[in-house]
This record gives structure tokens, sequence and C-alpha cells, in this order.
């Protein structure tokens, strides 16, 4: 097939699919999610990913009506299912199927298990990206990877509108991450990134990006950095799971980074490595 | 029938409709909604109800694919095929049908419409409730009716458990709004109500109690008030559109309010009036 949609056992063309009207995703955004890639239909770090959207329908005191490892053989059995080996991976969780009431449904209505595949690669790490700065007007559970996201959708559009790739929020003159991924700086031989505090998510492109940092010696701080510091960076990482390590060459119209390519095509090249082993042929 | 969906054109019980899994509430909760009461099957406020509802799509740059008075008819006829004459009016629009991304599909891809009648009267404004205090960690648009109620969702669940009927908000020590509505107090003979920025809704039962304040020459002070403030108030007042004018008697186990109890009698008869005459048997 050449996509696939999967909803409480029923799989379907996702243009096909239909779910019931009180699912509680359609009144309050009630869920929460996680995504990867699959190369050759192996999907790449499925183990962090599941365990981080456990992690996120924990914090919102949602229900998964399955084991992990049950979610997972779900996944992997469909990823075999769709025509190109090379898929965007999606899943989430929504809290149940009831009457729009904004207090959990009861234990009685489980939660609704949600899957989405479709043809899509990991994005070429060479390319450098442009980013617009927004003011960081999201909620404070931002390290949950929830439904609610109109702020990221008026983001991307705002970006799409300025002809860049990504926009950097701040609140104020700290910045804290991307629309669609987190960002880090490198200066001086140093990588600086955001704390995974409430404010960011804890990205998994970002801890293996942390992890290749101490593999190389590359000194890791972090630490809150400013708009100034972002502007004044040796390189500016933009890390997420469709795209390792990518690097801005403008932000907000003006130039940045550059000034340490070796650094970071070393990074780049451990990580697609990295990708590429995980998910050869088996 | 005992209760009615719909969704742009399609018709049928709420517990048997079914929506595309496509529809950008499921991954972004995408949207924007209004809802009023109805009784003798006339609607409330219904122009007002319509005028915020597209103002909300509008600051999201929804574009309903309908005029206000298309939308209020569909509504209006819908109202007449329910059983009960007192409902619980809700509709809502979605940014169209799309393969899952982050930016606005475009002009081709036309909003959703839904709406979705229950039976349900307006609550009894003798009764009083029992408040919980939350820090409000809302995003910055709590002024636009979205779809992204995780905090709402999270704060009703608490206050369930809690054995109270709402929870009001504060950002530190500034009182907001409550989860699901306005609270403004009574001080000296003064009401007391934060001024319609974008940390609260412009609440139609709220605009109405400052109109019936002003008819009854009760100054109005639309400042911010503190948690500090709210408890030492001669009366606590929470205002939605199912519960016009309602006080309350506890917040976070603490006796508050009672001392102005024939100001708010008089609000809300008057409230109470305007409601039944405009709900009058056609």
């Amino acid at each position: 097939m050449e996509n696939l949609g999967y909803y409480n056992g029923k799989y379907g063309l996702l243009e096909e699919m239909t779910i019931p009207m009180n699912d509680r995703v359609c009144y309050f955004g009630d869920g929460v999610y996680d995504a990867t890639y699959s190369r050759n239909y192996v999907i790449f770090a499925l183990d962090e990913h599941i365990e981080r959207f456990f992690n996120s329908a924990g914090l919102l005191k949602i229900k998964i009506p399955y084991t992990k490892e049950q979610v997972k053989e779900i996944i992997k059995d469909m990823v075999k299912k769709v025509d190109s080996g090379e898929q965007f991976v999606y899943w989430q969780v929504t809290r149940g199927t009831a009457m729009r009431n904004h207090a959990f449904p009861g234990d009685e209505v489980p939660a609704n298990l949600w899957i989405m595949l479709k043809p899509l690669k990991i994005k070429d790490m060479s390319q450098k990206i442009k980013l617009i700065t927004l003011e960081d007007t999201r909620f404070l559970h931002c390290n949950i990877k929830t439904l609610n996201l109109l702020p990221s959708v008026m983001a991307a559009q705002k970006t799409e509108e300025a002809g860049c790739q990504e926009a950097v929020f701040h609140r104020g003159t700290r910045v804290t991450e991307c629309a669609h991924s987190n960002v880090s700086i490198l200066k001086d031989g140093i990588l600086k990134t955001a704390p995974a505090d409430n404010l960011i998510l804890p990205g998994i492109a970002r801890a293996h990006l942390i992890k290749m940092c101490k593999l190389f010696s590359i000194p890791v701080d972090e630490t809150a950095f400013t708009l100034k510091e972002l502007m004044e960076a040796d390189e500016v990482i933009v890390t997420s799971s469709g795209q390792f390590c990518i690097t801005a060459c403008e932000i907000d119209g003006k130039p940045v980074g550059g000034k340490a390519p070796e650094i970071v095509k070393k990074l780049q090249d451990a990580l697609l490595v990295e990708f590429l082993e995980e998910t050869k042929a088996e």
C-alpha cells in the first residue's frame, strides 16, 4: 500500500480511514504522539521513541491499553505493509471515546491507539536552512509531546510564508527550541543546548547529538542561551528525527554560523552512520 | 432524536458519527469552537456566540466556508430535530482534511464545520460552588476559543478529584480566569473582573454580567485582581454560558464570599429573566 493508517485494530489508506466524532481528540486534542523514520522497513530508535511516548502519556495520565512490546510489534508489522521501506512512522494515543466532558471518562473507557505511516526520507544534512525567530507563546508543558499543536501550526505557516524552513522560539531573550526541532549552538568548540526542562521537548535527535559530542570529546553545556548568542554562534544546529543535525545559514535574513564546518561534518557523518547501521536491510 | 451530530452536511447520532482520520483536528487540535444553550428550541445569544466564533477562526486564519447567517441557519434547523428543547448547542470549525503537515493545507482545502447538540439545562444559580486554585500554565492565546484544551482537561480532572466544581487559574499572584468560566469579584459594591486581554476568554456571560451591573449602577472595574483579593472578596462570581452568575462558597477548602447576597441575587434574577425572555416559546 502507498500509505497505511491504523485505529484501534482497523487498517486502511489514510485518506479513507475514519474515526469516531466522540474521540476526545476531536474536542480537546486530548492525546500524545511520537514519530520516527524507517529505512529498509527497519524503524530507527524505536525503543527510545516508545519510551518517550509512554512517558508523555503517563504525564497526562493516559493509560495506553498495550505494553510497550505490543505497541512496537503492531508498528513493526505495519511498516512491512507499506510499499516504500523509507517511511515517516507516526503514532498517537487519545484519551478514549465518550460524550464531550472535560474530566477524564473513567477507566471503563479505553484509550485509542492510532498509527500513521507514509513514505518519507530523512533530510539531506548537507543542506543549510533558513530560520525565523518567534516569541514562544506556548503552554508550559512543552516536555510532553501532545496533540495541542496550534502554536507550532501557526509558526510553520509563518515560516513557510517567510521562505524559511524552521522557526526558533524564544521567551524574551532566552531561546527555547524550534517549532518542530531542538536548537543548539557551537561556540568556541563547545556545544550549548537548553536543558531538558518543561520549556522544550527532550528530543531524541538532541540526545544522540549530545552522545556524539561526548564520543568526540566536544564539551556539552546544557544551559539555556540567548538570541544574541544564537546570532553570534559559530554554528546553529537544528536537530529532529527527520534531520539529525542540520545547520542554519540565516536567521531573520541575517547570516549566521558557518564557522565550524569540520565539527559539524564530523557529527553529521557519525549520526548518519549510526542511522544507516541501525536500519540496514534485515 | 436524543442528540444530533453534524459534519460537513452529514447528520447522525453523536455516538455513531465518524470523521476523516486526516481532519487536522486529529493531529494538531487545529480548530476553534463556540457553544451556548437552547430552551424551547430557541438558542440563547446566538448572534454573540457566532460573532466570537468567526473572530476566533479569523485570529487563526481559518476560513469558515459559510457566512454567519448560513451557520446560524444550519444550527437553528438542527436544534429543532432534537427531542429536548433544552440543549447544549456546540459547534466548531477545523482547518480542513489533508495529509499531516503543520503548515496550512492551502485554500483548495475547505475548513470542516461540526455541530454537536445534546440535551442539557442551564445550571441552577442558587447553588454555590467550591473552587480549587491552579497555576495557569496555558498558552498565551486564551482569548481564542481553540480546541487545544489539554490544560482545561487536566484542571477539570483535578477539580473533580478534589470534590469541587471549578478551578481558578492564576499566573503567579494574578488571577486570570477559571478553567471553563470567567471569574469576577464583588468588593465594597464594585465588580472587579480581569480585562479581556490574551490571558482570558472574552466570555459572553461575563459581558452580560457587566451589562447588568451597569444597568443597576454597580461600578465595574476591569482590572486584574490577585489571589488575596479573591480570598477576601465579598462575593466570588463565576460566569459561563451554562451558569450565568454563580457564586463560590469555598476555595481550596477555605470559606469565601457570601457577604453581598442581595447584589448577587439582583444580578442573577436579571440575567435569568433575560435568558427566559429571549428563549420564550416561539
